[in-house]
């Protein structure tokens, strides 16, 4: 493999740095130990986060590829970097719920953990200056955001993403609640999924004990959120069956 | 024709009355003579206003018939009163936008009347406790307010009203910014446009002076709202030909 070499800072992000490298279709992701909440408004760091969230995220992007949906990841290079393809990012949060809680809950009045037929979808348009919004599709592309025929795929794509999760983390004895996720675009126009998946990214329950096992431990002060990852990185890993 | 007898009071509105009558298909509408605004929080009586909108909206809607576009209205009684076919509502308000303004123009910081290439369209869940939120297709679906099929011939009709309104209103001058309809569901299982069409419902700016000639007028405290939906009438009624 070619020996890739760390070059400029390319972006800052709530808990990663993303720099360019020697070769133009490949970015070096740094996970930061720290967390945010509120957009940003809280930022504590935490011992380990960025350790496990990139263990955790390459485990699951490495899965997901071995199960047929592509994705950015590379290579996990060592305990806070990873390779990842270049993709023009779609501005947008793609979120899937398989029960109601967080916004849709507050939103609709329904109660916590309801479970749906079928997956709702959202997105929401990714402009810190607008509070990142909900957004419909109709407004997506009025917009300019992205056409149909992209959000067509990126629904397509988060469907197969949340049953692949959803058999993961089943056998890892928790609920997948929600996940965002996020797309690019290469240069050849293919929809690719990006970003991360981790427990900063999904709402994840314990199926015999419901406690949260994700930032919510963060974000409602449950306990310490070292622990909690820690736990989540040791059943994916036993899942996965590779080293932690 | 039958002769209607006013039954017992079914529903109050933000500007309208609906009594049954004797025949269990008809319901009987009373337009008020007052304006509210901030989710009905504020309420003013407005000379002449049901009669207006009673007259406007019964224009709208005979003349949408005309044009294929079925929907509940059979014959304007009075002044105040309107006979409708029953319909069982589908909590949903339907918002047609051709350009930019109001909730869409604040949400996404867009210019005011920016024109988009095709028309943009929202649904918005209705519900005084949870304060009528922007709601997707999925949420819509999970939550059992409509079928993903009833979405669609919403979106149809709708596309179609949009088209004939803008005719319409071209006619008379006047842009037709955006608008709000809601539709029922028959006892056979159409979906029918219902409720209203008139300038509490609908954001009209004239083409010459740019002044609004809608509801903005009472939200806005510009002016008196009468002398405004008078002229409305004035023209609607010599595009349509008919009698004010």
């Amino acid at each position: 493999m070619t020996e890739f070499v760390k070059g400029d800072l390319l972006y800052t992000g709530k808990a990663k740095e993303m720099y360019v490298t020697n070769d133009p279709e490949v970015l070096w992701v740094e996970y930061l130990d720290q967390a945010t909440a509120l957009n940003g408004k809280r930022k504590v760091a935490i011992d380990q986060k960025g350790l496990l969230n990139n263990r955790i995220s390459s485990l699951i992007f490495q899965d997901l590829a071995q199960h047929g949906i592509e994705n950015h990841f590379i290579d996990q290079l060592s305990d806070h970097v990873q390779l990842v393809r270049r993709v023009s990012m779609i501005p947008l949060e793609t979120v899937v719920r398989n029960a109601a809680s967080g916004s849709f809950e507050r939103k609709f009045a329904v109660p916590h953990l309801t479970e749906f037929a079928t997956p709702v979808m959202e997105f929401f348009y990714k402009s810190d200056q607008l509070d990142d919004p909900f957004i419909n599709d109709s407004q997506i592309e009025a917009l300019g955001v992205a056409t149909a025929a992209t959000l067509t795929e990126m629904r397509r794509q988060a469907l197969l993403v949340n049953q692949r999760l959803q058999t993961i983390f089943g056998e890892m004895n928790v609920q997948l609640v929600d996940f965002k996720i996020e797309f690019g675009m290469t240069a050849a126009g293919q929809v690719l999924l990006a970003d991360e998946i981790s427990p900063d990214s999904c709402r994840l329950v314990d199926l015999t004990t419901h406690e949260s096992l994700d930032k919510d431990v963060f974000r409602k002060n449950l306990g310490d959120l070292t622990t909690v990852y820690q736990e989540v990185l040791r059943r994916l890993a036993s899942v996965e069956g590779g080293q932690q």
